[in-house]
């Protein structure tokens, strides 16, 4: 079952397709590891990977889908005819259906959703009707249900009969419900192991069992799974009726696409991923809205130095320590700024908590104002041999730094309470205050004593 | 079994300590969810958490040690007597232990491990030897094996005999091993419903199962669990005998500690997480450590300007331009280098591929950069009525953007191939160099029109 490394598998997939070899093809998809087959199917021509997934078998065509991330996947499966696309999102798990269905327009999802099976296209609407982080969202539907009153035997022979559908089935516990599918309990498989063959479920089931609401939230199903080593929690709508199950891989998996939103956001890629695969004009016109908002902020920072101009050119050696200034502080903030994140997204810090955090960051501040400040102060005096020039830099750089560490701190936490995105806006803004101060306070501190300079 | 949101859950559990009731502490710490209990623990002081952690019981101890994250429980165990912490970890999984003593000092670890009890000091030494993000560190130790000639009578009466230990066992397979632990076969738990009791466990076993080495790479064992939808895999060592079983969880939990620590990286913290919990001189100093390299950095970025300072005197508008220009392009190229970072992390782009980033960057950066050139250039001309200022700083600016995304997309498959990480060392290299670039251009292309500004 060794998986091999190829070296550029993207040509012999492609050479592959010429030949329209359908076992070869298949079989060559086979033997690659999934960080291949993405690597391979995300290199091929749009043409080459239509023909790719229309070639193979829904079900051979969905593995393949399934080793590709979510937002490349959504936009191979955009390329394909609706029908075609309808085969290989049957094969998939619910959850991943929704997601996938979730990136796409929804004049494309609803063209899809209208040519998959009736049951598995309800099914489709329904899940993209949850919001993507809540329990709804996270579920799958492929789980085991009884009824209260059903045999252990009935059990068994279903297991039996079923063998090859449930082998795909990731999910360990019976869910039993009553004649209104209301969730009634549970039964662990190993529970089956003992009883006699003729009790009804309802004297076996663990009554009461854990579950969740369809709109808990991603936080409240990562308490839930720290709190319970369970293999998956229940899900229950508002009737109480069983609607899926949420896995602890899924919650996982929720969380650290959440962490790559945070790194792509502070990056400054925004509005989803990109990938080099992607059209060259889309990846430049995403990027462009994020810098074009970040130059508006910056001549609102810059024209801070326009006002002193004179001043600067009265001792043009300061020129030198302005972008010191404003990079530095802007580096000392974007620290703050990250531990905020983290203390908040772990709970460790509440949004409403800023005196904490602006008394926590202020003292550091000063400690690091004054090391960076005596610091950069100095080197200014060695240069140019002025005490004052020293002091007017390395004043700055200690203020300011207090400035930026602070309002790093108080930043994610007062746009969590706004309800916008830490990740997408706090660099920015930051940046733009500690740019503008740090020009200030080297340019006004330096006309105080520019006689001296 | 809901559980509530408390206000300020410290307070109330340091006024219950206060009492010293042990009862009304465990029933406290049981009705805080996960979040709430890290939250209080990490707010109480050293010497009332250390109270707390010796009050309670090992077992319920290690149950709070296990919601609280890694590097912060690490530093709350270091303050514990070697015993106390002893007794502690023996209750919790062994990757975990391993996790906690990893982020120990060698000291600290070794003298904890000399008071646990033998079987399991002996596990954890073992453990330790393993690198974090390999097979060997994420298995758990705790699995059913069984000896292929056992027959399902012994291991049902096993279960039976041992059905309170077993249920805090996470995996739903059965291992079966040679005489020499040499793993041999597996068995699901549903497997024993049918067969005889006297039917050995060599006959039912699945043989050849999927394995995995101490050493597979989290990379390894990701593809693994892409391909494969198991509870868990096996892991042997080179002789081929069982040693443990990773569960998908661990997986996903090691991928976004590592995306977490690339988020903290990028943001210049370094040297692990850093909460607001921890002593003030400890996070001042760490922050400064990655603060004065930038520092250093910044000043032989600035030297440029020192170099063309007359070019500035006589063209003094133009210092409202320096930062803006090295600003922007600094923009520019962390969106590449985050871009390259993820399809690194994702595969989808290979460390050796730097003339395919190049190319697909460059290109990138001719479109952005005309686009923003073209913007801050009659932003420039409109502001001072030059033509010649405008040409000046927006030729700057676009030069420098493609400059800035060519390298930012180019650093991290370097750094890479170098073995350096990405997170750490990208960003202030490229921004050294994009600043750098961006004052020579800016005061390079001034001063072949000096006398026209």
């Amino acid at each position: 079952m060794e998986k091999v490394n190829v070296n550029k598998p993207w040509e012999q997939l492609s050479e592959l397709l010429q030949t329209n070899d359908l076992q070869q093809v298949i079989d060559f998809v086979d033997s690659l590891n999934p960080a291949d087959t993405a690597l391979a199917v995300s290199r091929l021509s749009n043409s080459e990977r239509t023909q790719l997934l229309t070639l193979l078998e829904p079900e051979d065509a969905a593995e393949v889908i399934e080793d590709i991330p979510d937002s490349q996947a959504a936009d191979f499966i955009e390329d394909l005819q609706p029908e075609d696309a309808a085969a290989i999102l049957e094969e998939l798990d619910s959850d991943h259906v929704a997601d996938l269905l979730g990136e796409l327009d929804d004049e494309d999802a609803t063209a899809i959703i209208d040519r998959m099976d009736p049951e598995e296209a309800e099914e489709a609407r329904q899940f993209l009707t949850y919001d993507a982080d809540t329990a709804g969202g996270l579920m799958i539907s492929e789980y085991l249900d009884f009824k209260a009153d059903q045999k252990v035997k009935d059990v068994l022979d279903n297991l039996q009969d079923n063998r090859e559908e449930y082998a795909d089935y990731d999910v360990q516990y019976l869910f039993v419900t009553d004649e209104r599918d209301r969730l009634q309990g549970v039964l662990r498989m190993r529970d089956l192991l003992f009883p006699r063959r003729t009790a009804k479920l309802s004297s076996l089931m663990i009554r009461n069992p854990y579950k969740v609401n369809v709109d808990a939230s991603l936080e409240d199903l990562r308490n839930f799974f720290e709190d319970h080593n369970l293999f998956g929690v229940p899900v229950v709508d508002a009737d109480d009726k069983l609607c899926g199950i949420v896995m602890p891989e899924a919650v996982e998996e929720a969380n650290e696409k959440k962490s790559t939103q945070q790194f792509l956001g502070l990056s400054g890629i925004v509005g989803g991923e990109e990938f080099r695969s992607m059209p060259l004009l889309a990846r430049s016109g995403r990027r462009l809205s994020w810098l074009s908002l970040n130059i508006v902020l910056n001549i609102i920072a810059a024209s801070m130095i326009a006002i002193y101009q004179d001043t600067l050119a009265a001792a043009i050696a300061l020129a030198v320590f302005l972008p010191m200034v404003s990079d530095m502080s802007g580096c000392s903030g974007n620290q703050a700024v990250a531990v905020s994140m983290r203390e908040l997204s772990l709970g460790l810090v509440r949004p409403t908590e800023l005196l904490r955090v602006l008394g926590k960051e202020a003292s550091l501040g000063v400690i690091n104002g004054l090391a960076l400040g005596i610091l950069l102060g100095f080197m200014a005096y060695l240069w140019k041999g002025s005490p004052f020039l020293g002091l007017v830099v390395g004043g700055a750089l200690a203020v300011n730094t207090v400035v930026a560490v602070s309002l790093g701190g108080a930043i994610p936490l007062l746009l969590k309470r706004a309800k916008l995105d830490p990740a997408l806006v706090s660099s920015p803004l930051l940046t733009t205050v500690t740019d503008m101060c740090g020009f200030f306070f080297v340019l006004s501190f330096a006309s105080l004593v520019l006689d001296k300079l």
